[in-house]
């Protein structure tokens, strides 16, 4: 949009008119009139005012500009993202339409590369955390946690969105936004990891999203608990297990018709781990690229349990046997020339170096080891902590510990030699798993584990 | 920044070409050359690309732009925003010089403006949350914390800064932020609270920003416990009392020279509150306005005593007497027709509504009241809610119990009759200190813990 006023005309003259006028194109007064500002630019000299605004339609951009153009002419060009763009193959063409059940693959894009998310796949959308900014607080800012789709990323309104609780249940539901909003509300903080996470270390290469070591992430997450929906819903006789169905679906190897993303749970499970629905995501309303409306959140399983844009659950007495349950996240290991496989549940323990990072030069004298450690299988006991092959020493545990979530931990030491220096850390927990030096190989490449060893300088 | 090419030169026709420039323009890439990026468009069909952007100077600019002038045209517009245009008082004027010591105010305002704080004052900056947007989890995104600032915002360079801690110490200090760094780091999860929060409804009206109630935010506080830091000093015979001084100055009523931003606190007030030395927020380096790169967090007492841009520490055998400590924050209140005066010290028990907002229309049936409430002199024992003059009902407390921030707290209730509804919620500490119907009037309009009431509607 571009808007010129003749040198008289100026409404910022008048400071009470300018005042107005800055409050009215604000981004919290133009996201009440339904308009969403990118960018604003006062060009210098000229008396042009440059903004980069979305909107459904022109008319609503019309109506939000109609005090500018009291000042003088406003002139409204169509326009795209860079990611658009590229996606639809040169500025000349038309942006892809793209279905509206469905988030714009460009604008989810966009969004992600502007968070600093390191890209792998823009269709599904694919990104992860560079692990230095694991740094921090227990949580991390939305924006920066890894993202893992399969498919495109459901566009849920959230006034017509209804979860449905079906089959072995006394009285099937349907509950609206709201009516979960007035059920007793929890937060739990929890760590999710892509069973993935670190698959492009493993030697062979396998096939899949070759993530590296940024696909975990930590969150509060606020919604209601599983179970109290359950029991409104009432369990029949021979209730054992749970299908969660999400919104989303597209076609897959070795299938025709489309396959909807589908996981299944005991109700032991879902005991066991405190299950959530929730609908925000660190004090915010869950964002679409992290499964708004709402998401289960099963705390201590790989992220993959954790089904996004949840729509349906299904009470029955038989196992899920859908796609993402019985073809993929298995292990698949050759052991003593025979073929072994085993379900991918539970995170297993590993500890991240977010200080020093990778390359870094450090001068000699006090440094801080720093990272985050987690397991599935029970809050972490310890770290060790090795520089240059050293003895294992024992790191401090920092802040909270939470059942669910990551535990800070660092070793404050001396360096006292200039030279390389590779750090490495490694986890064990309460039930005493501790970290392979290296991970068993598994042909899809889940679960990847070994010692995380980073090589810096001291200077 | 507007770059055009020929049709025949659209480097996004070569897919590898298109994905290659759309991650150098990404704004982490941009933020790399030193260009932070506000907007882009791509005007569609006119081969018209689109930027608005910050960089020190147009060289940098010209530099980051460089793999666009091998496909066309690049022409570079100085601009300012909206805030900056109008605090300038035209656009045909230049934007306000500022101090390089400072932030520039109308940069500070846009930002609070677009993270939706209601603007109090642009310069000094102060913005407050509402009420309805402290709904959701523990903590609150960063951006929507309140702001309350007494001068300009300095812009300290992290690499410049040094921490001074002198006085009565055996070994005078000079830290940087690496050797604070270097240091062990602690976690708290702190609410601050303005002692004027509510300021505005006290009556008669009292002098002072007229805050509503919504200057309380919660955040974790990541640094270094500031004991650590003093026992590395050392403290010598009769050291008692701190100084602590920010970077902030500027002119008060009544004294004709600049003062500056200044507080004390006792060795004893330390250790009690555990008083951190703050460099990050909610994992997030600390942002100007909340003080980078270190501030004082006390937790329990009203937030002035947590001192932002925190640049030396003075260790003596007296008590602060600046100007913030010995003329502003008392309570000066009339009781019998005597005058009585105490300093502002520990927050106030305080339950603040989130739901339903003021003017809300709720259906009939089930709903939930929910809020937050909190207490410098210790945990939040109970908190009760009245319905259109109900007798009280306690509400459930949700989530963690942390010492120092506020707690969450719903009641489920269910709504019979159509027509109006007040929601009041009322507070209880472990020391039993309870809200009062009315808090007593004081020169200031200081701690302000009136009951909190919300106007609704069932409909």
């Amino acid at each position: 949009m571009h808007h010129q006023h003749s040198p008289e005309t100026c409404p910022a003259r008048d400071p009470a008119k300018g005042t107005m006028l800055l409050n009215h194109l604000s981004r919290p007064s133009a996201a009440r009139h339904g308009v969403l500002i990118k960018g604003e630019a006062v060009a210098q000299g000229s008396h042009s005012l440059f903004f980069i605004a979305e909107a459904a339609d022109e008319a609503i951009l019309q109506a939000f500009l109609a005090p500018l153009r009291q000042a003088g002419n406003v002139e409204v060009t169509a326009a795209m993202t860079c990611a658009a763009m590229v996606s639809s193959g040169g500025c000349e063409e038309r942006p892809v339409d793209v279905s509206a059940e469905v988030l714009d693959p460009a604008d989810a894009c966009q969004d992600a590369v502007e968070a600093g998310l390191l890209i792998h796949s823009v269709n599904p959308l694919n990104g992860e955390t560079s692990v230095p900014d694991l740094a921090g607080g227990a949580v991390m800012p939305n924006g920066r946690f890894y993202l893992r789709n399969h498919f495109d990323i459901p566009n849920l309104g959230g006034d017509n969105y209804r979860l449905s609780i079906g089959g072995l249940v006394e009285r099937p539901l349907k509950l609206s936004m709201r009516e979960l909003h007035n059920l007793h509300a929890e937060s739990q903080v929890v760590t999710l990891e892509c069973a993935g996470n670190g698959r492009s270390l493993f030697d062979p290469a396998v096939p899949g999203e070759a993530w590296g070591l940024g696909a975990v992430s930590t969150a509060e997450w606020t919604g209601v608990r599983l179970m109290e929906v359950l029991e409104r819903a009432g369990l029949r006789a021979g209730a054992t297990e749970l299908t969660f169905r999400g919104a989303d679906s597209g076609v897959v190897d070795g299938h025709d018709a489309p396959v909807r993303f589908e996981r299944g749970l005991s109700l032991d499970q879902i005991r066991e781990t405190d299950a959530l629905l929730a609908y925000e995501m660190n004090g915010e309303t869950l964002s679409p690229p992290h499964g708004y409306p709402l998401r289960l959140i099963v705390s201590g399983w790989y992220a993959v349990a954790s089904v996004k844009w949840l729509t349906e659950i299904v009470v029955t007495d038989q196992p899920c046997e859908a796609y993402y349950q019985a073809e993929k996240y298995w292990y698949h290991w050759v052991r003593n020339g025979h073929n072994e496989r085993a379900q991918v549940k539970l995170m297993n323990v590993r500890a991240l170096i977010s200080s020093p990072e990778e390359g870094e030069n450090l001068p000699r004298g006090d440094t801080a080891i720093r990272g985050v450690a987690w397991s599935g299988a029970g809050n972490i006991s310890r770290v060790d902590v090795s520089l240059n092959g050293s003895p294992w020493r024992e790191a401090r545990l920092v802040g909270e510990r939470r059942r669910s979530a990551w535990q800070w931990w660092e070793l404050i030491t001396r360096l006292e030699e200039t030279g390389p220096l590779t750090v490495r850390a490694r986890a064990t927990d309460m039930t005493g798993r501790t970290q392979p030096e290296h991970a068993e190989w598994n042909r899809l490449g889940y679960g990847n584990n070994s010692i995380h060893s980073v090589a810096a300088r001291v200077i």
